[in-house]
């Protein structure tokens, strides 16, 4: 029942507590893992309009590179677990896109992090959390620091 | 990771979605279920007031019988699934219960349904989830419809 997980992280604090909750799934059944960033389309399109459309490609670019390799190492750890791991890196709205892949990949629950409080990253991360919890048509795990 | 579960329930539609997960939790490795329906305590202070301290203890005594029995009959189908099954009743506020059960029986996680919004028993129920989301220390497992 836990058979495909989808893993959604922005690589905060409290995502990095979500990884080591999948890291024990396999014991609940777990074989599949689908890590998933999201690079907030919104941040672009303001820097675009901030600063120029040359400028927010470089930014978009860089994130890019620098999100493929961090997932790439938190999906090495993963697959040392004996998990197997699918990376997605999807650009727009966060928790849009988190319902969108889970949709896609057919995954029987979602991973997200608990409301934390304790600054801006996390107030965010709650709130995008809310939102997967809100409207996900599938079960959704919330891990408490 | 799932060993032992809180599976509180109101009885609604909306906690019987649950009860069909919970019974599958085995397969993730549950061995143990703490099944637990709170007595809303405001609604016999409410009664009290509205018509008599003996009114309220009859319809007290008669909802923790008839809350008895459906517990027992859902712990015998959960039994029947090879699961063990420890019921509590409690009396208060039912998300406060839910928090307090959860430390005491040192539970690894609480099922709760997701936001229903069709009649009011499911945004109550729907309220009742949130806060337990919000305010649990334990991972929260939020089964969808």
């Amino acid at each position: 029942m836990f058979d495909k997980i989808l893993y959604p992280t922005d690589f905060s604090r409290n995502a990095d507590k979500c990884l080591a909750f999948v890291q024990r799934l396999r014991e609940a059944g777990t074989r599949e893992v689908v890590l998933l960033h999201v690079l907030d389309g919104r941040g672009f399109e303001l820097l675009s309009a901030l600063d120029s459309d040359t400028t927010a490609h470089t930014v978009e670019e860089n994130m890019t590179k620098s999100s493929l390799e961090k997932l790439n190492e938190i999906a090495q750890e993963l697959k040392n677990n004996g998990l197997a791991v699918k990376i997605r890196l999807e650009k727009g709205v966060p928790f849009s896109e988190i319902l969108k892949v889970a949709e896609e990949e057919d995954v029987s629950a979602i991973i997200v992090g608990s409301h934390g409080k304790s600054n801006l990253t996390e107030v965010l991360l709650g709130s995008v959390s809310e939102k997967v919890i809100r409207k996900s048509k599938r079960t959704v795990l919330v891990v408490k620091r």
